[in-house]
């Protein structure tokens, strides 16, 4: 087998995307600073046992272990920096106050999520630790959308569940709840015969809820629908107005509501999102509200959301090609002074070195530096 | 054992040092643009043949192998990035002209390199391929100097050698020739009575010429030296040429010559340098000239350098704190278009969600939003 063929769903970024890439990124890593975010960077690998403290089984068998040589203890490649970030939150900063944090950085997944995805994402992402108001799930959605916006997109739906809704019907029913996760799997698949077969045993009023949960879909006008069909208990409509509050901020043209995509459910304890864009079947990003600290000493409250860089990159126009100057090879001060100037003033200046002088290279050189009576000069190629 | 506890040699990034390393990642990536270089990113994880292909036997011992699930073969993740970046200008975009590449990104290292380093350095490095002159070695050089000298570090000691100087010594001696990679370990250590024993029944002039080599360090006019000392092979030297000319494009004041220091030997193929500053006893920054492209399909002659921007971060004063600006909670329109427009500005602005209003935060807040005869301004705190 050839040394340059890469493992499935493992790809390099060759320069023009990477350019893209790069640019989004300073892009929204700027974006989230102006909105008090500071940037943090967690490592890549950790023990196993800290990289999955609070976190599902989903990303457990999504991680790459190892074993530390320096330990003999087992070590995890992160799939996932949001548990990473929550540490860094509960224990190393250890504030009192809320504190707004951001991410970027690749994670390693075993096996990739979905037919055409990459086993390698680009993680981006902000969070909000230490409010538990709707103020906080209020700006991480908007700051999603601005992020999206960034990078010229518009045409976004946004698709909002509660995870509160699905604990307060099972959270009084025993039977229900011993089968949560196969629960949450068949509510994802939206099975209805599945979920008649498994409720058989259950109060009539589970039932009848959970039964209703995979049709509660549709435009915001489904939370109307969701307020006659649900139990009237007072978790089920403070999570019904939490979702109208969100709905109504992100604008309610944009909204969609799913009240069976529970995705990260294990994971996730209140209100959940996913962006969807034209053209792409999986969500862009997704967010919502949870609490690791715990794991790490120390309950706090927490909201946020990422996404893969690389693809949303990937949705985007190629970047135009920065035009650039030509220079000979030679170190005679004057020449060297020329393009030192030249790349202070911002402008891409090559040497091309000898032999190679009508290389064909992937800079645009609409210029070139010439020597013209003692002085070297700009001159335009055409 | 406590979940937020670290593997050894690991490490988190906060907050102050994390802005640092992004401010000094764009600039760097940013000059390496104005010289031509390309970014690429090449992927965290390969099959291991790939990873270690023309790689020495120290970056084998140094990667972390894991087994694929998908395909059962044995994966690496990456130790050093240039293997993989020759891989993309060999294989990928496989072009006849100069290319000049550039990358950053976490590699991941078994053990650490020395006593105080990371096991996950930030390495980041410029390349060109397909120029064998000493045009490519001396634009690499003066990038490296750029490079360092952004980060504001001026006081640099640039440590040059070159392998071919050892290759010819040994050439023409097969007992010599055996003993390779015992001898570069000696000749690192500078373990004179080592290289005597084993150099016992070397040719008389390998081991005289061997014996020197520990002895040819110190200022530019060591190389005056190694001409009387070393034998009088074309060969040699060319690689004594080679070096002054280097070392007088660099400034003959910050260079040390020191032809035993081999680091990278089995890898490199002719000129090696190193930066040293001062505090820091490991080489803040390693280059080279190599050729790894053969094992991809195609030999392309190539020099580069790299570093680990954390540790190059370390070396620079802490960046100011950002001013900031304090506003309240609110989703009323007038209060959120002021501080859309401040952002735009450039400005950080942080909503206080209620109840945090006296939140002690990260950021200076040195002025505030507030409502005044019914319009949003700006006040100063103070």
């Amino acid at each position: 087998m050839p040394n340059w063929l890469l493992p499935e769903n493992i790809a390099d970024v060759l320069p023009s995307e990477a350019r893209k890439i790069e640019d989004l990124r300073r892009l929204i890593l700027d974006n989230f600073r102006l909105y008090g975010y500071e940037l943090v960077m967690p490592p890549m690998l950790e023990y196993l046992e800290s990289l999955l403290a609070g976190a599902g089984l989903d990303t457990d068998l999504r991680t790459f272990k190892l074993v530390d040589q320096l330990s003999g203890r087992t070590l995890g490649i992160r799939a996932d920096m949001t548990t990473q970030v929550a540490r860094i939150d509960a224990h190393l900063l250890n504030r009192e106050s809320v504190t707004r944090l951001c991410y970027v950085g690749s994670v390693l997944h075993t096996r990739q999520i979905g037919l055409h995805a990459t086993r390698e994402p680009l993680q981006i992402g902000a969070e909000i630790y230490g409010h538990l108001g709707l103020e906080a799930d209020a700006e991480i959605q908007e700051l999603a959308l601005a992020t999206l916006a960034l990078a010229g997109i518009s045409q976004v739906r946004l698709d909002l569940c509660h995870v509160g809704i699905l604990r307060t019907i099972i959270g009084g029913d025993e039977a229900a709840k011993v089968n949560e996760i196969a629960l949450v799997a068949l509510l994802e698949a939206k099975d209805l015969p599945g979920l008649r077969t498994i409720s058989v045993n259950y109060k009539p009023e589970t039932r009848a809820a959970l039964l209703a949960l995979p049709g509660l879909y549709g435009d915001a006008s489904v939370l109307q629908e969701a307020r006659q069909k649900l139990p009237a208990s007072p978790a089920i409509a403070k999570a019904l107005d939490e979702l109208e509050t969100l709905a109504e901020a992100a604008g309610k043209d944009y909204v969609t509501v799913d009240l069976a995509d529970l995705r990260g459910y294990h994971y996730e304890s209140g209100l959940i999102f996913a962006a969807y864009v034209p053209g792409l079947p999986n969500a862009i990003l997704r967010g919502g509200r949870y609490d690791v600290g715990a794991a790490f000493g120390r309950s706090r409250p927490a909201t946020g959301f990422s996404m893969d860089l690389r693809e949303l990159a990937r949705l985007i126009p190629v970047a135009i090609r920065k035009r650039a100057i030509h220079a000979p090879w030679g170190i005679e001060a004057g020449l060297k002074e020329k393009i030192v100037e030249l790349r202070k003033a911002g402008e891409v200046v090559i040497q091309s070195l000898p032999g190679h002088e009508n290389d064909q290279d992937e800079f645009d050189c609409d210029r070139a530096v010439v020597l013209e009576n003692g002085n070297w000069i700009i001159k335009n190629l055409d």
